[in-house]
């Protein structure tokens, strides 16, 4: 029995629902490449095309309705244009949205931030993760004087040329072309932290740091283990090179803070985005005061400085004020996160339970990823082990709850479970999952 | 007489007034790095605080109001928080402002820059000037297969590392540390053809492309020559390198759509940014199909494309709303772009009549820039020559301005007129010059 025989096509049923979008998105790749702004935001047939949003839901040209996991590439923890979020950004409006100077909102979300990571001695605002992923590999070399710096095969650091390596299975084949100064990054296997340490060692003079996800996002929802990271760190410390964390996903997704602390780490620095926008445009290099002062350009000269931005739309109010609104309220409703803690929770039991050993439900927290197993995996601890998954059959899912349940995940990508979720939400997907 | 005793210690005066903000720049020192998000936005003694904007002001915390001529890094051409649109992207607001798929605002807002923009026969949006750049230059390597990339000196294209190399005079020095790859970016001599084209031509065979602003930004504000353009553009055709543009700064900034074609260019990529997004966070690659093809992941193995972003905050409903809302305006209201532009001649004359002599004040439409010559420099016509001008005096000029007379221009940078100005704006800001 196929893959293709469990799970009928419906490619009509949807195209019967979404007219307007298949004349829209039409159009669309006339003028866009690929018809997206955004390669992963591509689908077959052809994605709907949204109009608005609220709470839990998307709504599409065509009137439908889908209860959404994808959460604007899971930045929405309260979900889409939560009240509190909403006034205060269009309070924020009314007083302008670029400023393009020092400004008070900028303060009101330091202030939060710097309490609650407690890396972030001293924080750069940038505009998005991309940006920051590549600010934190320049001040890693700028610090150590060293060029090397090692990622995880799978890991995910945004579209800076500074990482794009390793990042889809197969490994070993180049992302693309038109890239320089790739062999200065190297790459390590997730989670197996005596290969890891065998590749750092034939490096380690020339290692300026190492940048991590503690919960691989792209590459398939998959928690590293604190030992893991704890290895790593070690050997990185010991090695005068920077150990780095890329919490642009987990932080404030687990708990109001970043989840390093929870697994007795110590980085050097730390990037954060998504949550901490509240769903604008952001990017957060977060470091100890030693390093992130080689970014001073008032202080240094050119040949001493790590030459770090800004940009136009750094610490525009609006981001800041949606990311202090985010917080703010995530900080006073304590109860948020064990709630879509446990809501994840259930999820992940319950859709082991209805595909009764066919998959493995990665995850941690409110996030969750379906790995169809194609032969006796038992469990998956790399980006590798999932991409080697049945991902053909979790694109037929995704898009059969789309096309029948109105429930949206991005076709092939982990779900966010935000605070507009209900129990009852779960246990319709649920349902639509047993229905596979 | 030196500078010294021609313009008086405004600090003073200066503190006096910005008690608050003091406070306040204290408190972000200790939080940020250089008490900012951006090296630019910092100035002696300290930058004052801003709370909220309208039209052509900006307002402090300590309640001082400053006509402002900084505009957001000169992306608001209409001014802070123009009604039209702050209503629609209040509008926008309450049906969300991250969706993270294809939606509908972004339909809008590519009509109406595939029509005015004929190079972008198609177009991917990113969420800075920054990241446009970046993938630019992947896009022209990718597209070539070769690695050198040219740029001007002077010329500003954001942080990315691909072309953060030449911006600062000394141009022979690095621009900072922490660089990688930086040997296969080549610098020309801005309005200089002939040793442009000497440099080039050293390079030929490994040229992927050249990336120039039509008129120099960060640069000193200085326009470049057609026939400089015209030149260049030539040279990388008949080499079959690509020729791009960065019109991030000049984009419907002297008229409906980009300066290039009034200049009788025809390149291959052009970035915008800024003023497209309506201040909001926007960078847009725009390019002709076939190579802009070349970044379409869902049609090309990983060997074969030019891996494009995207990014979770591009194409967002927000940026998209206020993009759409500005260019709609300025379509509709055809006379903006004179009147603003006639601001700006009368800008230049007068400040050249007013410092008689001892200046030399370029630019070009609403963009205006003030250099005080030390010498016998009778034009400004690169970046070098505007560096040797009399930085140090320009600084106290503007910091004058804010000081005594409510009038803001980052220090030593150019200024920009926006649609929220009058002319009895400018008459006031030539009369606070008079008294340098």
């Amino acid at each position: 029995m196929t893959n293709r025989s469990v799970l009928r096509d419906y490619t009509r049923e949807y195209k019967k629902k979404t007219p307007k979008s298949a004349r829209m998105f039409g159009r669309s790749a006339r003028m866009h490449v690929g018809g997206v702004s955004h390669n992963i935001r591509y689908f077959d047939p052809y994605p709907f095309v949204v109009k608005s949003s609220a709470g839990k839901n998307l709504a599409d040209v065509d009137e439908n309705h889908y209860t959404d996991y994808w959460m604007g590439h899971w930045s929405l923890i309260l979900g889409h244009a939560p009240p509190n979020v909403r006034d205060a950004l269009n309070n924020q409006i009314r007083k302008g949205w670029m400023y393009g100077v020092v400004n008070e909102q900028t303060m009101l979300l330091s202030d939060l931030l710097s309490r609650a990571v407690p890396v972030a001695e001293k924080i750069r605002y940038v505009t998005s993760g991309t940006e920051a992923a590549m600010y934190a590999v320049r001040l890693a070399r700028s610090y150590t004087g060293r060029k090397v710096i090692a990622k995880v095969d799978g890991g995910w650091h945004g579209y800076t040329s500074d990482l794009l390596k390793t990042v889809n299975w197969p490994f070993n084949v180049s992302e693309g072309t038109g890239m320089v100064g790739q062999e200065k990054i190297i790459s390590i296997p997730y989670n197996n932290l005596e290969e890891s340490l065998k590749i750092l060692g034939r490096h380690a003079r020339d290692l300026a740091g190492v940048i991590i996800e503690p919960v691989l996002g792209g590459g398939g929802c998959i928690p590293a283990t604190p030992q893991y990271l704890r290895g790593i760190e070690e050997f990185v410390h010991k090695n005068n090179s920077l150990f780095m964390l890329d919490e642009i996903v987990t932080g404030f997704r687990f708990r109001y803070g970043c989840i390093y602390p929870t697994m007795g780490l110590d980085p050097d620095i730390v990037t954060l985005g998504k949550i901490v926008g509240g769903g604008l445009s952001i990017g957060v290099i977060c470091g100890k005061d030693e390093i992130m002062n080689h970014a001073d350009t008032s202080s240094r000269k050119k040949t001493e400085r790590s030459y770090i931005g800004g940009g136009t739309f750094s610490a525009n109010p609006a981001s800041m004020t949606a990311g202090y609104a985010t917080l703010y309220h995530l900080k006073s409703e304590k109860s948020t996160y064990a709630r879509i803690n446990r809501l994840g929770d259930y999820t992940r039991r319950e859709l082991g339970r209805v595909f009764d050993g066919r998959v493995i439900v990665t995850g941690k927290g409110s996030l969750f990823m379906t790995h169809f197993i194609k032969d006796d995996t038992v469990e998956i601890t790399d980006s590798r082990q999932a991409a080697q998954c049945d991902t053909e059959m979790l694109h037929k899912y995704h898009f059969k709850m789309i096309a029948h349940d109105g429930i949206f995940l991005l076709p092939g990508k982990l779900g966010a479970i935000s605070a507009a979720h209900t129990e009852s939400d779960i246990k319709k997907m649920i349902r639509a999952s047993e229905g596979v």
